[in-house]
Order: C-alpha cells, then structure tokens, then sequence
C-alpha cells in the first residue's frame, strides 16, 4: 500500500534527476511554498484536485495524488532535532518561548497563536553584510474562556 | 549573590504593582520588545547602559543593573515545553522544520539561518474573522564551507 | 512574590479546615466546577472579578485574587503520569488516540480538537452494577487549511 | 503470520479503494464506531461473530477474522504524541489531569475512572460560530478498598 | 500546611526512637501490614477512624490523623526503580510480564487483573534450604468489553 | 539462525491453527504454566529434554528444541510498559514497592527477594463479586552480608 | 530527622579536618575497605556494634551509629553516570556486559553473579610502566531453576 | 558487505552445530576468553593473524578474518541493560561507583582506572555453600594533570 | 533511491578492499582530511566537482558524485554516545563546555563560536612518553546583538 | 561544609565586584587559563599550593584553598546542553564524532584521545572578515590492547 512516505521519496527522486525546485512544484498547485514543501514531505493533505496537478506536473502515478489528499499522522521522532538547520529553529522556541507568550499575552489575553489556523513564507532578502533568511508566521489568536 | 532569576522575578512584582507593561519597559530601555523582554526574562544580557535606564525606570536596586548586563546561561529545562502556547512553537518547529530547512537550502544553499545574529518581532493583527498574531524572524543565512 | 502554588496551597488548607467543597467554591465563581478547580490549582485564570468573588468568599488575602487572574504557565512534569487516577486517562489517549483522529477526521475533515476553545463536565452516574464516571468534553473543530 | 498491522493495512487498503467510513464498518459489525475503529487500528479484540461480519463486509480472507478476534498487545511507541490532533488530547489531560482527580474524588470517593469498563463516543455537533467536537467518555468508578 | 511526606516523617522517628515495627502499626489500625504500611508511606488513604487509632497509638498530633485519611496523589519519580530489592519486582514485571498477560487472558478472556480493587500479603516462609519470602497478590479480573 | 523469536512466532502459530493453550503445552512439558510460557516467550531456557517434548508435542521442527534449550538474552524493549495488562503490574511495584521493600526487610533484615532463585503461580478464583486473579511469587530471601 | 546523607556529610566533614582515610575507617570498623566506604556513603547498613565503633573512632554523636546500622534505600540519580572514573566502570559493563553474560553462563550455566552475596577488593598494583588498579568481584552464582 | 554483526552470528551458528566453546575459540586465538569472546561478539577487533587463526579453526570464509580485525564501533544500545546477568553488573556500577571512586582516588590522588588500557578474568571458584564468580579487572590509573 | 547511506558503504566497502585511506581520499578532492572524511560519512556536501574527483578515484558510479554533492541531514542517533572514542570528545563538552563559554566570552563578548563557518585539523603528534592527538578547531566568532 | 559549589560562587562575586578576569586568574595561579577556570568552576582540581595562591590572590578564606584541592565529582546534568554556546560545541561531537573517531584511528590504530591525560587552549584570533576562536585540544593517544 503506497505511503505518505513513498511519494516522498519519488518527488525527491523527481527533483534530484529533473531539478526540479519547490518553487517550481509550488506553481504547479498554485499554492504558497511552504504548504505545498509541507505537503509533499508528508505532513499535510493537498486538496484533491491540488494534488493530482501536482503528480500530473511531476508524471507521478495516479495513486500518488490519492496519497498526497489523504489527512497526514504528523510524526516527528526526534524530541530534540539534531540537524544544525531545524536545531538553530529549536533553540529559538527554546530561548524565547516564554517571551514569546509573555508578549503574544500582553497583546491579546491569555490565550494562544494557533498553529493549526496557521501560515507561514520563508524569504531569503538579500544583505551587503551578509544575506538574510526572514521568517513569516501568521496564526489565529485563540482565547481561553471560562465557562 | 543576585542572580539573573532574582531581577527576574522583582520585574514580575514591578509589573504585578504597577501594571507596567514590556511595551513600557521595552520604551524604557528604548530597544525593541522582544529582545527587552528576553534579557528581562534572563535569557539575553541588555548593554550596561540599558540595563542602568530600565533598573533606574522600574526602580530596581544598583546591582540589577550589573545583573542585566551578565552574559546568561540560555537553560531551557522542559525539552519538550508543556505550556500551549509554547509548545503550539514547539509542534510548528516539529511540523514544519523539515519543510523550513529544504526551503532555506533551497533559497540560500548548504547552510542555516543563525539564531544568534537573529532579531523577531511579535505583532497582534486585528482580523474580523478573528485577529492574529503575527511573528518574524531575520536570522543571517550562514552557509556552510569545504576546506 | 506570591504565587500560584501560594494560593493553590491556601486553597487546599481552608478546604482541609472547614470541609469545603470544590462544588461550593464552583459555587462562589458562578462559573463549572471544572474550570474553577483548575484555575484554583493554577492551570487556568479566572477573571477578575470572579477571582475577587473565590478570595473573599474562602477568606484569602486580596493578593490572592490578583494572583488567580493572572495567566498561568502551565506546568506538568511528569509526561507519563504516575497517579492511577491520572494515568487511566494518559492511557485512554495512549490506547484510543488514534482511533479518535480517524473520527475527529472521518466527521469534520483534516483538522483537530481544539484543547483551548474547549469546556468539560465530570459527573458521577448512579448505576446498580456500580456508579459510572462520565466525563464530556467538547472543542471547537479546528480544520487545516490550504494556504 | 498474519498480525493485526497487517489487518489494519487491508481495511485501510479497502478504506481507499472503495471510499468505505468508518461509520459503516461499525453499521456492520453492529457496534459503536469507536469500539469498531480501535478494535480494527489493533487496539482492541471483536467479538468472533463480529469479526467475521467485518471480514466477509469488507472482503478480506477468512484468518483476518481470526485475527481480529486475538487479544490485542496494546502498545504506543510515542509516550508523548505528536500528531495535533492527538497531543491536543494528551495536553487536555496534562493540564486539566489532577482536575480530573479532585472531582471524580470529590463525587465518589479515594478511587479512578475505569478505562477497561469503559466506553466512548464521539459526535461533531455544529454549531454557528464554528462547529464543535463532543467526546463522552464513561467508565465504571472503581473505589480503592482497605484490607 | 502538613504533608503526607512530614506524616511519613514523623511515623519514621517513631519507629527509630521506639523500635515499633510495621506489625505493631497495623494491628493498632486493626487492617493489613501492606495496606497500612503502603498508607503510613503516602500511597493509601486509611479511613478516619483508622487514621485516628493510628495517630493516637503513636502519639502523632491529632492533625496527622486528617492527613492520613486525605486521599494520596501516588507519585513514584524513578521510572526505574534502583534499590535492588524494589528492581527485582520491577524486574519481574519486565521479564514475566507477557507471561502473566497470556495466562491472566487464557484463564478469564480479554482483560486484566485490577491494581484499585487489589490486597496483597507478604510473609517470610522458613526452609532449610534458605528461608523464601511469599508475595501474594489477588485483584478482580476485569474484562474488557464491546460496546 | 533460527532465534528465540522464531520460536515463539511459530508457537503461536500453532496456538492459533489448533486452538491450543499454554495449560496444555505446559502439560506436553510436565513443568508449571508460568515457567513454560515464559520459555516459549522467549524469557527462560527450558531443560534439553523438556524442550524436546514441547517441539515434538507441537510438530515443530527439531531445532526448535535446541533453541527452546539456548540461554535466552532477556530484554524488555519498554522501559514503561504500556499495555494496561502489564501496566497494572509495573503499577503495582511502582504504588507499592517501598512498602514491599519495608516488609520484606522488617521480616527477614536488609536483604532482598530473589527474581532469578523465584517461582510464580496465576490462578483465576471464582468470586461472586467478581471472579479474582491471584498471583503467589516465591522467591528466596537473599541477606546482604558484610565483608 | 538524622537521615544517612547527614552522616556521609559529617564524615566527609571530619575526613577534611583531620586527613583520616577511608583505609583507617576500615580499620576502626574492622571490616574490608569498599564495604565500609560504601556503608559510610550511605550504599550500605554496618551491624550495629560496627556502626559505634565507627561513630565513637571519628566522634559523632550517637544517633549516627544508629542511622549507619539502617538499611539504606540505594539510590542513583544517574543512570548514565557523568563523572569519568565512574562512566569508566559503566562503560566497561556497556562495552564487556554480554562478554560477561557469556562467560559466566558457559562455566556456570543459565544463570548469574549475585550483586547482594556479593563482595570487592580495590587494589593499586605498582607497575614500571605506569600503576594499575585492580578490582576484583566475587558473587555467588545464582542458577535460573524450571519449576 | 559483510558486518560484524554477520560474522558474530556466523560464529553462535558454529557454536550451536558444533557445541564449541568460548574456552575452545580463545585456545584457537592463543589469547584470553574475555579478550576473545568480546571481539568474536563484535566489540573489540582482533591482530590480523589472530583472526585468521580463529576465522580458520571455526571454518569461517576468509572475509570473516578480514571484518574480525577492523576497528569495531562500540555500540551499546540499552543505557540500563535488561538482562538480569547484565543488569547485575550495572547495579554493581551504580551502588559502589562512588565507593570506588573515593577508594581510587585515596590510594592514587585525583585520577581514574582506565577502561582501554585495560584487561579482565572471570572464574568460577567451586565452594560448597554455592560455587562464586570472580571477575577480576585490572586497568592503568591515570592521574589528572594540571597545565 | 541511493541515499548518502549507501554511498558511505560504497566507500567503506572500496577501502576495505583496496586499503584505501582517508588521507588518499582527501588527496583526490584536494580538501582536508577531516571535511572529506566527514561528508563521505554524509555529514557534509561536497562541491560538486570534488563529489566527481571522488567517486571516479574510487570507481563509484556517477550517480554517487551527485548523493555526495547534495545538502545532508545531519543527524546523531545516541544522545549520549557510547563509542569510547567518540565518548571521550562528548565528555569534554559535558566537562569543559562551561569553561570553553566563559573564556570565548571573555575574549570576545556575549557570542559564539560558529559551527558552521567552522573548520578542524587532526594530528597525531609524535612524543616519547606516548604519541598524543591534536584537535585544533577554529569556527567564526558570532556575537549577540541587540536590536 | 563548604562545597565547590559554595567556592564557585564566591570567586564569581569576587569576579562581579572587582571585574577580576579569568586571565588574571590564571595569571595568580601560575597555570593556564583553560585548566584553571575549570578548576574554579569545579570540574577539576588544582595543587594545593596553587588552590593557596588564588585563594590569597582573590581573598577567599582559607578553606577554600582546601575545597580547590580537593578532588571534584564532575556532574553535567543536561544530556543534551541548551545553552547555544555549548550546544555547538556539542553539535561539533555529534556532527564530526565518528570522523574524528575515523582519523584517530586511521593514525594511531584502534584505540582513543584521552580526555585526562589532556590539555586545551583557547584563542580568539583577530581575521578581518570576523574574528575567528580556536580551540586546541592534546590528549595522549591511548591504543586498545589484545591481552
């Protein structure tokens, strides 16, 4: 039975022998670059009718676009991540959680930023000191209620 | 000895009797809010003298001024934070850094985006289907090098 | 500095003194039993004036109200519980959690129970093979979107 | 030898392949969808003629019935889960788990909630300013007994 | 306010100034050695009468008594346990445990033996060969049941 | 290299295919229940000659026998078990093991219960209550001596 | 209440002011080096005549003869110790434990070295290319046994 | 390519067909039965004409001798181990680790015993109220320096 | 699919069977023995000119240079390592990681030594009381930043 | 009694009030600078003669000079460092531990770099496209032995 993990695995095929970029299978959905990345590694659903643009743009197998629409078990199995990349965003939450929730707090109550209600871009904005990546974040402000 | 956690906790009194907010302390200090918070909170040092404007504005004694100024100890304890509205950060960084890494690589090549040479903003942006927080990060993109 | 665990403490020592019930203090907030016993164990905030109205009606200092408005960080440190009362519950979430999702799923499309937009009721019902627990919880439905 | 992951991966085969709900593999087994869906996700064991119904309803061979009767090894390899949609869940008994405790021991006395003589239900009631999701779980309260 | 912990405390001194042993304690509370030594260590609540008899034939203050009837929170922090003689019962449990789950469900069918409605003996049994300590568990079988 | 898992698997297989119960193996073996289970489980090693009559009363092939025979490595992969069959019995040592520490020690002096000189009996005993599962653990007492 | 690591510290304590060794310890107690150290850091229970010549010899008052006679509860916190003459022995367990297991089951059969009848000797062997330590253990072999 | 891993099964498959021993294996090597055993188990590498010696006396192909000197990567799975041989030797680290930290460090100043210039014996010594195991460790002391 | 996985066996297999080193290895990309050593173990990404001097050195096929040529995630299984070699380096941090903090930041300010603008040499260095290893790393100094 | 940790935070109120550095610490202890501030921090020992002279030259009392001279436990109680300095170092280990491993023993053979018989230096080096800190580390090579 074919797997989230299996079309993984051919669109990274795909990309390595073609390459292909996410930009690029982002404009195939019509849809942001960060949901749709998201999406072919596994840990969203593609609407239907995104999904079969998608494997119809790579040439993958009717099945993959099944696969790519069915609602994803999001797993992650390092509790502390270990690459330097995904480590650094980590250490962030890590460092300035709590000034995260002080501040989302002092601006909105006491609740929380969703990250179901959520989106986020990821630019890379060039810099004569050094270019910089710049991290875009947007989620639902949800209150606690008493009842 | 005074310790970070101590001036910690006399700004929490400091803002329970006076309703002071980080906004007014981060005027005080005339930074921005999150990086005024995170050296309030004991996880970034303020210049020494910042530290002597926000000691003198909230009324601390002279030696929190020292303290604020301490390089810290950055101690997270909890691995995996259970307050939700951390861990919403937390679970977005296991969601999505899988997805943040390939699109920063992708953009910038072999590399990171530094937590250290980093700033962030928090903005709550009203919305009428329900306002939404707003959070950016800008880290320098450190690529990685043969030798 | 007083805190949660302070008044938490208060709390469970008038109640040791004079016999009084969660129900009763539900009572005095006007607000679920739920939601006040866990605002009374420093889990949630009451407002304002409901805190006010639990202080004097227990008879705790007026610090003490400040303390139970103010919003918590939610603390819980053993992430396998150990209480039989309190592990039963973990298991239930360990043994049926994934059958839950696929329901969650099968009726509201990809998307989750919100554990923030969210009330519960605990009653005990009488039956004559032995009384039965029943608790109800009910989250607003959260759904993933395309962005 | 046929496991219960390998029944669980046949019904989820047939769940693609002809778009059956979990709703009606319940409808014929006759029993409730929660029961029916953990007892086909390997959590829980149907009754031998219940089993049978589902196998020969979904057309799978005859040991899977056998199989699905088996005595289930309860195992959940993720002491914290990570999925949304099920941490949600073990957040909720997080946060509101001693809670739990002081109300269903303020009702019954020193004793739990039974999760083996136990049973749930899950509905989405919809609701205008977006709909709901309401778990009813009940369980047979069992008292701890001096000897 | 006073703990189970600072019960436990004083009942300790007891014994070291009096020699008292934990049969003496059990038959001034008229209930069983596990059950009262388990309840004098914070893990069961004795009913108020027993709590007194106890408090009284010791000489504990009258408000040890209230807390040796309030009802436990059961926390045991070493997942582990190190003390070798409580690892060689965790080590039972490790290395017979399936065995005991077989037998217990080809004896009674899908269920398991209750730890709540539980009483346990132990006893030192002479013989020549070296003297052998008996542990006698017995708890109501519990089937799991469909619904 | 046939393993002890290969073993086990294949008894089962036959339990499944004939419907047969660890009683009559361990009678095909004239030892205890207990003990035989815990050797096809893989967790003990069976006497050379008991183990032929358990590979010849199941029809398997001779090298089980030797293998039946093999000292096992005995490894519980969870630290925690989470199927509430054996939960329940880690509960118990968990709630209860300083009290059987306090009582095996007041019995019979600083010392320790065997778990390797040890045997195990589990019989269901009818109650009209409820029927009850009962557990004797024999193991010999093991005095720490000075030197 | 005098507990075992208040009489380690005032051993540690008198070890610092007078430069008495463990080796002299040993020697007012009459009994081998590594038990006695072990006793005094609380890893043991001396007899009790033992325990006054050691409380007498280095002048602690007498409530700590009583409390070096009772029978510890062994803990460490570390279950992968950090300091480097310990994680030494640890990693010899890691490295050689199924060396070990081999060995002592093929001239002993199934079964294994006591750890309770159980005793150790530390020696510092000089040697011209540099001195050595040599430990040696000596445990009663304990068999499994069928029953 | 063939793992240390493949060749120590291809020895246990030796030793079971041919009844071989540990003993009988390091007579072929010419060297100890720790050393020897814990090298055919894949945890320390062998001199090339030591293992062609063993490669040749098992009937082993020619690569074995080949994979039986590389340098092994010691890999330690279980930071407590299960088995209770092994678990023994663990809880011996834990509850004299300190002991015998105090005692290196009295008879050698500040330092440890080292764990790779190292070398190790295991007897069973025949005595008649139960035959013993003896391991006897023999390792450099290397002293901390100051710079 | 080939993965970085199986093109670090391709090499290990080449130098197992030509007696090829790391030093030969480094010499065909012209780079640092520890840079190449480190991305043939698919911890680093070559450039993909040097991917091609190194797979046709070796006699690798073409689809090797481009796996060697591609962004690696970084991952480490064992959080603790047990690798004696390997263990010895990760001590150092866990004993030295604070000294190491203060004096970077007493040389250069509240920052960081970079792992990623970050290179390493090896050496053994010949001495007559036994040869010793230099590590000498240099990684770029990133100082915090206010903002 | 007077602990290391006791040592410590005197040297870093000396350190606070009189801007002392840890060069001139080591400047007054007449060794270097790596090494000494270990010692201060706890983790190693210094001679008796140079625990005087900084307890002197920082006007600690005398005991102090006894508690620098003692020998340390070395505890580091996060497996996984937070704070970001640290945590590099520590990726360093996990990223480039088994090259390290690979060169170590490709020169010397199989065996290790000794983290006692050890030594390191700390330098920041000015560069014009940013400073750069070396580390230098020499530990002595220590072969594994066949015995």
């Amino acid at each position: 039975m074919m797997t989230k993990a299996d079309v993984t695995e051919m669109i990274m095929e795909k990309k390595r022998a073609g390459g292909t970029t996410w930009a690029e299978i982002a404009n195939m959905a019509g849809l942001g670059e960060v949901f749709v990345t998201s999406a072919c590694l596994g840990m969203n659903s593609l609407p239907r009718d995104v999904a079969e643009k998608v494997a119809t743009g790579l040439g993958l197998p009717q099945e993959a676009a099944v696969v790519l629409a069915e609602y994803p078990k999001k797993m992650f199995d390092q509790a502390v991540p270990t690459d330097p990349c995904i480590y650094r965003l980590y250490e962030i939450v890590g460092v300035y959680g709590e000034t995260m929730k002080e501040l989302i707090q002092e601006k909105g109550g006491d609740g929380i930023m969703s990250a179901i209600d959520f989106d986020m871009q990821i630019e890379k904005i060039p810099n004569e000191k050094g270019d910089r990546i710049e991290v875009t974040m947007s989620g639902k402000f949800l209150p606690y209620r008493s009842w």
